[in-house]
């Protein structure tokens, strides 16, 4: 069997859950490539050398550079801070390597063009890790609209709200700079629910957005006194209509109280509609309008064997899956795309588009009116 | 006790409504005045009869110019069709009556402001039935909001969707025309959640929104295969600046498949939030972000006789209050205000200002630019 | 059209619910018969008069015998403290009275015997305020059991928990000795889940229960020092078999923080399943098991002018009713029953019924057994 | 670090399970000791080769007598169907092996007493697969009641319900025996709602149950019309009284439609409550008495890094742990303990107390009467 071998940059937050993917993957589902945990590049070799051991990886580097140049990798999986990943993966495509990338792809959607543009040169292939969009739910979201069982999609309202810098004392850190990560929300987190309108309801054509940095400084750190100003914006929201006509509202923020993983979406066809929110992954809610008036009603599905790429973690529905497993599945489509040679998604294509997107609103708030997204 | 002589011109749901609160009200509330559902009016003399007996009215009328007239009437109760708000509240109006008018207002706020100022110039209180801000859960937010106990108010997230058009074979009606009903989805339905949206959060200054006639044509009456255009939009969504420099989203459609009384809200502040929906009346969910963070979470609070004009209703949390409940509470307000010579609110004016902010949301869609409520 | 004369002795908190009821029910139906508010008893004659006024009745008396007496009564609406039920129900039927009387019939199942007898004898008509089963809801629980779309029902578990004597320094009252109350929780509150069982599923034929007094004294008063003993249970539960077979489980309790009024039942059928909780009392949720596997799901059904007795109240489902609303429509089956001398239902028969459960559940308490209920 | 060298028996269902929890455990903990993946026992050996491969094992056998007899083998994990385990247990002592278990223990108490005996005298550790205590939220539950933050518990109602066997033409399998599976849904799924309840309340003192065998034969196999009987029960219930005094019911069943993880529980303490559901798995609702009386109600708590066991797995409340996750922590437990020599749980004892419950329910269903645990 093919062999994959990875190497891992950035053992963060992320960087943990795409190890502990990788540790269960082969497990859990019968991949078509035999996955190898090759290298991990760290900011220092110790550190590295560390991760490497606990993440059960062969090798460790105090250099990326090093990582993405060594001939006994395949793919270069980038979890670094977001400011990074251009150049990275810039390197990495030179090497000839595929690339796994976390969100956002780029900084902004010139920047994501530009790696798109290398890749396809290179003939390397790009997945983006977007996690949400591989939950079970998402997949069985797209085969309801599909089927037709909710009609033509006329509307979306979509979130990525979160509470994390609520607390105005919470200290400046780099998502708060323009230079290091572009937009605020938007970059952060509204990227996740722009990957799911597309996935769910097709390309996004125009946009009217408005955002708005609420907290305006930050301590510098921890309990100190001096104020750090804020570059980017806590919280965002934005008008779009979609190529098939439908229209939508999204809305992202980084200060919404009591939201802990709000990604919730609610798709309105003209024959049903379906209604979700991820920090209950289970359950999706569906309900259609052709049943009889008197016995409608939303129908809550919960997750299970019958549904798309639960079975191989579970014997039952209700035993449930968690975030990592949707990291295993994006895993799987990993090392079975790139043994069997067929294509991934979201590959860097849609990073670009929704980067692109979601400098369109930007470009939209500052100009006050609306923006066609092929205007970027 | 001063006696508050009502007369009730239209007698279809929504006068229902008003009669069921009418003849339930002296026995809940302990009130200032003494009503007396003194007079009805309908289309023709047999159905007014009827009707008052019914609805326990002394007299009845086919003609409203007779009812509005009448020296016996203190007020008069608009629940006709839209389209006859404005030219039945003037005639009240110049007679001096109070009046207590149905949403919306008018057709267009020009109209509005008309009603507004007649009614300034005569001196008359009025009215206007937005039935559920007069839910108890809709005080208790505000208490909570005044109390400071989620902070600044920063986002406002509001919907009032319904399904009642969603079938695309659902008869045309005068709800569809411009002629007698304006706007849509916005006159029909928004116009609640914008009333919500300034009693909760304060004053609209700007908005920017889209809107869609998705169904473009209906059948003439049910079965018929005559179909004729729909003049007015099924769907529609605004962004919005507030006066406090608040954000906000309002959503409204007829066609939402699965919402039957969607009439939502989640408003987030910079300590906490709250959320909202009318298809669970008797509850409010409360967040709080200064609790510890192993303990913080939406908190569902059961309207009860600890909450504001629950108590004269029902002995305990949990028994509950329906709709004509929340027109009981309006109706109170109404007779308490005129008994007393007291403000009464939502007034013609705040109906002016909701018809404002919906006519704003239509001409920013037509211009494709954000409109300053001021502007109109 | 008849006339039916209301005779109501009590004007607490029930009272007030009924007079309520009083108020708008003719208004909200189309009844049979003319409702007369005609006289109120209270324990003194100001306070009768005061709520006569208040409350739309016609006379006054301090003297509940009296008002049983007076010919000019058709009906006697008992709202007394529970252990006057049976003394006032009975003189009421010896003036050949019909009587409305709220539960629990009486403080033992052979009063309650006595009670039904007399009625029996005398030809009178009469009617127990379960309110909770005049919620559209349970009717429409009832009709689709009765169409066989969840199966032959195999389990029902129901509860009627509250915790309005939680706090252990809530004082004493009447609800907590034996003379004025017999029965606890049981008596008060499991009464109403026993009377749904028995509409839902059928007759109870045997049961083995098991009760505590967990604060085994009160302060006399309120912040009394001086402890009086708590004589009844403040908490029970029982298992059951119904005489169709199936299993059964309530439970009851009057310190179950956090339960305002958990009157909630789970029904589990051959094909599907029901689920109901009163403090959401506009949904009834139902799962049927012969869906695709991929789509089966509890589905919220949110109550509508579609359902059973909805529509007279309001246009929309989603809209919702209330407590009082409940008892509107037990007033209705009271007037129509009584105008067009049709049955009623639930009658004295079925209050007997009920409190022999429950007298059954504390009688297999102390003996520790299973108790046919027909052994009493 | 001190090596833990498994030798798993079984690769169904549950053996995947803990296969995937072993191939990540490492990577999400900072362990003890290092797990080994060593030998894979299954009943022929071509399956436990293939399984071996899948598994990341090195060796494999299709005879487990040699596995649990192996040199090479710490810990022997038995995943086999339920009547094999007290065989393969002992077996496993008697060669000294630590023994991970699935749960139930074995066919009857007695068995277990016997399987507990066996290992105490051979000073091996044990462990017992129950899965759902191992869930944060249920340490969590167990740190609320620790603290007070309910007051005393004095009720506990706890199922576990499923529907796997509802169709009543699902096929006869060994479940169903009494041979093989011994109880039927009290031993397959209630004995996981009685660890809970052990685990959260404390130890069960006596019981009075009921069980029913709803559909008393099943097809030989799938479309067959050869009937075989059913001999144990698909639903039971049960009353309890725990050695603290709180009260308890406790519901189980295989044939609960709609119940796909049903595996919930409800704790009443004199000053606040509990309430949980495992298909909603990363949430519990908690109630505080003390709270002022308008801000009372049910808070939903998102499980997340600030709970017990879940930081190691994810950077965010509401990204969430799934089924396999909660048998990583307990591997977690197992490999800790083992390599640290501290005291695992729940273990052997425990596992005979739970069956010792199941078996007093069954007892007193047959004998109609309370049964004290400690008479078995």
């Amino acid at each position: 069997m093919k062999e994959v071998r990875i190497g891992l940059i950035g053992t963060g937050y992320i960087g943990r859950a795409h190890a502990i993917a990788f540790s269960q993957v082969s497990t859990v589902f019968q991949l078509q490539g035999k996955l190898v945990r090759e290298m991990v590049a760290e900011i220092n070799p110790e550190l590295a050398a560390r991760r490497a051991e606990e993440f059960g990886f062969n090798r460790s580097t105090g250099d990326w550079r090093e990582l993405v140049a060594d001939p006994n990798i395949d793919v270069v999986d980038i979890c670094s801070p977001n400011f990074l990943h251009k150049e990275m993966a810039l390197e990495a495509i030179k090497h000839g390597k595929h690339v796994y990338s976390e969100k956002p792809l780029a900084l902004s959607s010139a920047d994501a063009k530009e790696m798109v543009e290398a890749a396809r040169k290179a003939g390397v292939k790009t997945l983006v890790g977007f996690n949400y969009m591989k939950n079970p739910t998402a997949k069985l979201a797209k085969e309801i609209i599909a089927n037709g069982e909710i009609g033509e999609v006329v509307h979306f309202y979509g979130t990525h709200n979160e509470d994390y810098m609520a607390d105005p004392l919470a200290p400046i850190h780099w998502h708060c700079f323009k230079e290091t990560a572009g937009l605020g929300t938007l970059g952060d987190l509204a990227a996740h629910i722009v990957n799911m309108a597309q996935y769910l309801v097709g390309d996004v054509e125009s946009v009217c957005g408005d955002l708005q940095t609420v907290i305006k400084e930050r301590p510098e750190k921890e309990g100190s006194s001096v104020m750090v100003p804020v570059e980017n914006e806590d919280q965002a929201h934005a008008m779009m209509r979609f190529s098939n006509g439908a229209m939508g509202v999204i809305e992202s923020s980084r200060i919404a109280c009591g939201r802990k993983m709000g990604l919730n979406y609610v798709i309105t066809g003209t024959k049903g509609s379906l209604m979700f929110t991820q920090e209950r992954m289970a359950e999706i809610k569906l309900y259609r309008h052709d049943e009889p008036a008197n016995r409608q009603g939303f129908k809550t599905l919960l997750v299970g064997p019958e549904h798309p790429d639960y079975a191989p973690f579970c014997g039952g529905a209700g035993h449930g899956i968690g975030f990592n497993d949707q990291k295993t599945v994006e895993v799987r489509d990993l090392i079975n795309g790139l043994a069997a040679d067929t294509p991934i998604w979201p590959d860097f294509e849609e990073g670009w588009k929704v980067s692109r997107v979601l400098d369109a609103i930007a470009l939209s708030h500052e100009q006050g009116r609306w923006i066609q997204v092929q205007e970027l």
